[in-house]
């Protein structure tokens, strides 16, 4: 999330983000993958009358199960909160996250509504988007084409790799955000920050 | 999303709505249910080395892509939007939608973000809540019990069934909603409304 409006902060100050997740499997690591495969694979391998939707099968339902704090949010919105107010340098914006975890394996999306300090046109916002690091545009509504995941990891280990695509800016506050968790957030954040260092 | 929110409107008088859809493939019909069911067998049926990740496999994205229209707002978004300030009678509510599709077979879902024109505390929301027509209340820190999915409709056809849950009204203004879309906006509407013409 950071990094589209990060870009957006500097040039026309954000005043609140409103932010919903569609997290994939992977974030919660390899048994999360395995565990949503072999729910599909019983699944798929039922016959219709047999099949049992109990609430632990993943292709039934949305996860907002993250373990809650005592302050109502769960621990994964706490983190978004606390991380984007810790890197934006802004330790009052107001945020509110709704972290789901979605039946995908892999990647993780999201949507995003900022309000800005100063008004910001959809067209200013993709030309900011288009020249910012690490964000690749996709927002045709002629093609009707939009982020809806990014490539898995193996394929993309360069740096110039999206590491997230933002479409829809055309309110200015609303986007659609898909990147890959492990290219930004995890292991490849590591390899950026040492790159830095080098420099 | 209007079950659990008139009640809130009545109470506070809402000001704006920031809504962000979890929608399962029952609302694009059996032919979508069956391509999900389809996918998801090929993937479970798959050798790791042989699987392809394609564009088209709904185990491996998010969906945005519903047909977009000229405002910008895709054909859902745009029916979300209006048919809401309809039957709130609100034909200026400032509302954001942002509708995805995400592999989940039955029942639709939704994170909701409200601001009121009066301060509504969490503990106000949920005794409102407790008590309106079609809500059930699924909000427990304690036992991290929240709306993951409703029942499917086949279990649920009397017209007590819960047609929409909500839960983590803690702001008094976010929450995650979870709804059988056949109880509620679709076929079900159609008999409730009959019921209401025969009093």
């Amino acid at each position: 999330m950071g990094v589209p409006l990060w870009p957006l902060h500097q040039a026309a100050g954000i005043e609140r983000i409103v932010v919903s997740t569609y997290q994939s499997a992977s974030g919660a690591g390899a048994q999360a993958m395995a565990e949503l495969e072999s729910q599909s694979r019983a699944h798929a391998g039922a016959s219709r009358s047999r099949r049992k939707f109990s609430a632990s099968d993943r292709l039934q339902r949305f996860l907002p199960q993250y373990l809650h704090r005592a302050n109502g949010y769960n621990e994964e919105e706490n983190k978004v909160i606390e991380e984007t107010r810790k890197i934006f340098h802004e330790p009052e914006l107001p945020i509110v996250a709704t972290c789901i975890r979605v039946p995908v394996l892999r990647a993780h999306s999201e949507s995003i509504v900022i309000e800005t300090r100063r008004a910001l046109s959809p067209e200013e916002a993709r030309e900011i988007l288009s020249k910012a690091p690490g964000v690749k545009v996709v927002d045709s509504r002629e093609k009707n084409h939009f982020p809806c995941r990014s490539k898995p990891a193996a394929s993309t280990t360069s740096s110039s790799a999206a590491s997230a695509r933002t479409s829809r800016t055309r309110a200015a506050w609303r986007s659609s955000s898909a990147g890959d968790q492990l290219l930004k957030g995890a292991a490849w954040n590591a390899v950026q920050i040492l790159e830095e260092l080098v420099k």
